[in-house]
């Protein structure tokens, strides 16, 4: 017999051999129903892999991470006997399980051309296969013995990447009619996968090389119930008409030019304007907290990078340095703000009494990217941070973590991101060695972070071994309207660069100390901030925010004049007013202007103009009567500020 | 007999062989006694030069920048005569008039040092030979003769410049017991010298090349009067102790590292906060005017500087090309804005309806400077221009200038520039296939410029020839409180850029027409309007605009409460105080806070708690008697109300 432990740390025995599997069935049929993989002593297995001694064992569900893993990666093998199947001879890339589903790199071989027009067929043939319920089997066998096996089956891919492992075993999984390389771990057989969607094909690089060949990427998600699937192809429409690259363009938001070069967002007026919003709303709360605004350059020399550690790991992922025709300077692009506030720390003596000292900086910093990384907004090679640096003492660290929580509380209900969650990643306590700075500090900042979050009563989860090297951190992820994660703030202590750039204050005792560093960014960056929430709030942004507040709407041409008159009262007190003055029916000036998500429609003709009135209408809710102008005004004003009040 | 031209168009006939000192003499002896140079057909000669034929003369004083430089330079061949005959066997570089006085780069020989202790000993030397009135003799000899003479003095610095000339006759000054290698002009004698400074000593590269020997360069200015030394060196006085770099120190403005850089500056808290004070005072004025905010990269791709022209430039004088690690591509860190803003324009179809587009950027922008020649704020390597690109029809640039005019009046009015020029710099007439863009174009640009100065009612002179080769500017020179000159705000027309971004706009008649692009920047950069605006209000800026505003000084610990209350109230109203808690005598106090500029001091004490007032300081200005706090706030807000509605 041997002793499986639970989660809740119950203890049951069982025969040796017993799967996880077989626990779940000794709970309920149901349950057994359910799991499609198990994690013992948190080893991630096939859940009817035997388990041999005692253990520790969670069971997963498809809806945790771990099940999601194995059942979309058993659906990529799926596929793959799919494809086999209607393309002999097809050879395999690699085909791992992704965020959100799974895909397999394919090389259907000379001639042959997979599209998009062809991935019902292989749906179908996916649920065909599917129906035959072929059980996940996993085989351990000797290296030569496999490559003698993909040598037979002249899949030149698969020959490489074994032969780039370690000899001895090695783990294959077959089902059905297919085999392939795998460490697994599976579902326990096929019949688990009850929904089936392709959904696009790729080219990508053999092994991410642009020298090698292209493969051709199918991309597809699978569910274990036909609702599940529904449910995402309805979310999955409804983000495609949030993207912010679609939504960007259309609101004239930001731009890209290939001249300029690929990654670098060029800001237009309306992108720009809500950006500098953006900006004084955090620069307004960082006042208020006592950041002290600095602008540092663009470059750094490379002393500074030397200096700051990232020299040495300059290279293949960067910008190359830039050089000076003379003298033999070298200079790179700031890739980050960090370094440069330290020189600025050390620009004078610093006393115990003069911390925390908080330097806030939107700074604009570059890192290469591969141009098939990039992404509208979210992945970028410039963009700019809403950095800050805080300088603190061991014994500060708790308080400013506190109101770093408070300005990243404060963000969050601006933007109504009500659904969120923390992270504490502390150090792994088994490996000490791993990281720099004292025992004692890293317990008290450790213990800070915490209590922090404590007395902000707020939901975390703490992983331990998941800090940087140089501190403990705490991470925000936040859910958009359609239930997307994304990571939104970070607070990272850092031990390493006081240490690097030798940053010190007097003590009361006229002792010198090492001050600790704090990193923090509740957007993020400028650039990713506008993308998540573009898609959070499908461009229809907060009325203090958004691009344009108000469009008139004259009813023909001979209103143009109080239309006129309309504007100009309205821009003289701050409301972002437009006129649409084409020459067009109302209900077409209606519809187009509702498009653009301007919040509100004032309606003007002979009545309005007779009475000193506008006809309101709001974006997505219609007409809401008629109001004095100045009483818009009012309305327009109260709701603003109320808007500022909740949060500031 | 010879005709001679004067500048009032006047003429008159005089002897062949008569020189400028002879037509002098033939007005009046004191004119005489003042001329040093003459123009000759706009050839500047030395004042006793004989004149063989008829010509157009201007007779110059020391008043006149050639006046000026004449005199300047025969100083360095006096300066030159005196260290000759102090160190025998020295040898001598280059010795130019400057802006200010002149220089002399000398190697004094092995062994021998020249250090600012004995500038006395020399000056004393000049003073001694300019008294012996010994004139200056040109002598036109030829190369071989000239070789053999500097090679008797074995001078190598002057041999290599002699070998480096074309074969011919060469020419020499001669005056006392120096000669030297020359171009001239000179004043007639020493005796026109009649007061000597010698100021300081700098070393220099032979030749500006660091590989090569390190020269000893003396610095000195004269006058042909002793109360304009006086005069110069009060100036001077008052210059050093308004320097910015001394200055920006002291009110920790801003900072330089050298491990992030020389030439890169760092703006400290209270320089970030004035800078940012400055922007959104432009930002607010440039909304007004229609401008509309963008925001761009610091880099650009190759691609872009091959389209702007700039690549073809890129070389010697600038920051090396980054390169990516992958993919093989190049990109500049940006010089300037405009070619990133044509970008912009050019990402959507625009009509002639949509002109003047007016793009505005505080872009900062990169250029290599060598390090010697770094200086300040004012030479930098990294600056932020208050960019801005208007797209408009060649019919609007008339009014396109008289805005940007009105801009840079209110500019110069907010920070009490009263005095300056204003220069119109057009195509050279006789020269015309130097430009691009059309004659009718040009034509309609520069009478554009022209009546829009005159409906400014403008001082302006004009210049031909002085145009880019893209295009006609008008460029403003103001002058500061000590009275020194400093180019301030360029309106530049550009036919170029449009041209090469082949960008377009669709007329009344659907034909596409090129936008003509103006180009302007009122404060020129952040970084050097800062210094100008340092030094010409000695860091005291106007109240709307210092760091802190006001601060408050209680009397002894007893009233720190009282004194956090006044903090408290006015930070409330946005009124930026501070306050002086330090354990220190009142007078201490005042005399400290006096220096740093801040505008009013509060001191409080029992009789103030008591009252609820402050008694309020003025900087500079001492007591202004009590005040209730409330009546203090407006009273401040008035002031500040009052510099704004002044401007905007």
């Amino acid at each position: 017999m041997i002793r499986i432990t639970f989660p809740d740390n119950s203890v049951r025995e069982f025969e040796s051999g017993v799967s996880g599997l077989d626990i779940a069935q000794s709970i309920s049929n149901s349950l057994a129903r359910d799991v499609v993989a198990v994690s013992v002593n948190s080893e991630i297995w096939d859940a009817t892999r035997p388990i041999q001694s005692d253990a520790a064992v969670v069971l997963h569900k498809f809806e945790t991470p771990e099940g999601k893993h194995a059942f979309w990666h058993s659906s990529a093998h799926l596929m793959a006997e799919a494809l086999e199947a209607l393309y002999p001879g097809i050879k395999f890339g690699i085909g791992p399980a992704i965020d959100n589903g799974f895909y397999y790199d394919v090389d259907p071989g000379e001639g042959v051309i997979i599209t998009e027009a062809d991935l019902p067929r292989i749906e179908e043939k996916m649920v065909e296969l599917g129906r035959n319920n072929s059980h996940f089997r996993r085989e351990d066998i000797g290296k030569n013995d496999v490559l003698k096996l993909f040598r037979q089956k002249n899949d030149e891919y698969k020959i490489e990447l074994i032969e780039g492992l370690e000899d001895g075993t090695i783990t294959l999984y077959k089902h059905g009619n297919f085999t392939d390389l795998c460490r697994g771990p599976h579902i326990p057989d096929t019949s688990f996968i009850k929904a089936i969607k392709l959904l696009s094909i790729a080219g990508a690089y053999w092994r991410g090389d642009e020298k090698r060949k292209q493969l051709t990427r199918i991309y597809g998600i699978t569910f274990p119930k036909k609702q599940m699937l529904d449910d995402y192809l309805v979310i999955l429409e409804q983000a495609k008409a949030r993207d912010h690259r679609k939504l960007g363009r259309e609101l004239e938001l930001f731009t890209f030019s290939q001249k300029v070069g690929q990654g670098l967002p060029l800001w237009l007026p309306k992108g720009a304007q809500l950006r500098e919003r953006l900006e004084n709303f955090l620069k307004k709360i960082q006042s208020k907290y006592g950041y002290l605004p600095v602008i540092t350059p663009h470059i750094g020399h490379k002393e500074l990078y030397v200096t700051s550690g990232h020299y040495e790991k300059y290279g293949k992922d960067s910008f190359q340095p830039i050089h000076t025709p003379e003298e033999g300077e070298e200079f790179l692009l700031k890739p980050m703000n960090c370094p440069h506030h330290c020189e600025i720390y050390r620009s004078k003596p610093r006393s115990y009494k003069d911390l925390p000292v908080r330097y806030a900086e939107f700074g604009t910093v570059y890192r290469y990217e591969q141009s098939g990384e990039l992404h509208g907004l979210t992945r970028v090679r410039g963009f700019t941070q809403d950095d800050a640096h805080l300088f603190c003492r061991p014994d500060q660290i708790k308080e400013e973590f506190i109101k770093v929580i408070d300005i990243i509380y404060t963000v969050f209900k601006a933007f109504d991101f009500q659904d969120f969650t923390a992270q504490i990643s502390l150090r792994d306590p088994e490996n000490k060695e791993k990281y720099i700075g004292s025992d004692e500090n890293w317990e008290k900042a450790e213990r800070a972070i915490i209590e922090a979050t404590q007395e902000k009563k707020m939901q975390t989860v703490t992983v331990k071994g998941e800090a940087a090297f140089y501190g403990p951190k705490l991470d925000f992820i936040v859910k958009d309207a359609l239930g997307r994660k994304w990571q939104l703030g970070t607070i990272q202590v850092d031990y390493n660069l006081p240490e690097r750039f030798e940053l010190e204050y007097t003590g009361s005792d006229d002792q010198k100390y090492r001050p600790v560093m704090i990193h923090r960014a509740p957007f993020g960056s400028m650039e990713r901030f506008m993308a998540v929430l573009i898609e959070h709030t499908a461009g229809k942004f907060p009325l203090w925010l958004t691009p344009d507040q108000v469009v008139v709407l004259p009813i023909s041409e001979k209103y143009h004049d109080y239309a006129e008159k309309v504007l100009k009262f309205l821009n003289n007190y701050d409301i972002r007013t437009l006129i649409d003055s084409r020459n067009e029916k109302i209900g077409k000036k209606i519809r187009d202007n509702e498009l653009k998500r301007i919040p509100y429609l004032l309606v003007v003709g002979e009545k309005e103009e007779a009475e000193g009135t506008v006809s309101v209408r709001r974006q997505g809710e219609g007409d809401q009567g008629s109001m004095k102008l100045e009483s818009f005004r009012d309305f327009i004003q109260e709701e603003v500020d109320k808007q500022m009040i909740n949060v500031i």
